[in-house]
């Protein structure tokens, strides 16, 4: 995280409630997947969705995937810059250009 | 997103590609979802998981998260920030202190 | 579940396998969820799919949904023939008739 | 799905609301997503769970796993028998007897 006053700021809220005795890795991230089904519900019938609420879902998975960043000790940041690089690698722009197609098919 | 180098290297990333054509906010809430649940995969059927692939994972989810966040012109850190000042009031520290009760049976 | 064929294959795959150990409701629940996103990849990009692989994800959400029932003991065409009933009280024909309104904002 | 009852059960239902509208392929494998995080909601914080809140989840789950299935205009439990047919070959029993080992790492 790099602006040190989100981790801090969740690390208080948490530390406050004493919660991170439910912060496992495994209740995280089945945290992570229940709130970005809401974000989903967002769109359930429409591909036009209230972007207000949608805007508010997304804070609730990004607030459950700093929790967990925090429980790994790495940085949010750096490991989607990290990860970027090897995606950058497995779609070559050439071949990916313009295709929706996954890697394995390319 | 706070560091400007994340959110130049994602949208660097997508042009190169002509990807921009597939992020549109319900698609991006899709991949959102599907990458969480390869996070869940991590723990599908012990609460021990690699922890190396647990980053990867959530390394995925953030970058979509990211996607979302640039489409709706929003600061990922902000938002968070923002709904913490919300929950904060919804979970008041003395009546969830130590629980994981939801704010509506609190 | 009617067919005794279904809960009678599974069980005995299962059975063959030593997997009833690993079949809490808890990981049953996460691998329903896994499986119901790999539905969802189908549709990542387009709301065009290839329905034979549509198919093949729906059976894998199915058969964990059917050792779930088992592990409830609950009939699977039961619980939704009694859940059918109560959402018909909550969305009155003549309030939801061709509306995708969400039954607390009828 | 072998008992008429409850295709038909929900064909009225859908039918008397003219719901068919909004139950695409695409939709009904969102809502199945979104009802299977509403399942693993029931187990965020702890594997004990409360068992009725389990069993209505499940069959949310359910009725739109049949909502696709006949949209698909396939049998619910057939495509759950042929697919363990092939998922029995992916996993031979001396080779995954007792082990939550994924097929290709067998």
């Amino acid at each position: 995280m790099s602006k040190p006053a989100v981790r801090d700021a969740l690390e208080r809220f948490v530390d406050e409630r004493d919660w991170a005795q439910f912060h496992s890795p495994a209740n995280l991230a089945k945290s992570i997947v229940i709130e970005a089904a809401e974000l989903v519900e967002c769109f359930q019938w429409s591909d036009e969705a209230d972007l207000d609420r949608v805007r508010d879902e997304l804070a609730d998975v990004l607030t459950y995937c700093h929790l967990l960043a925090a429980r790994l000790d790495v940085d949010p940041e750096q490991i989607v810059l990290d990860k970027l690089k090897r995606t950058d690698a497995k779609y070559p722009v050439d071949r990916s250009r313009g295709r929706s197609t996954k890697y394995d098919q390319l």
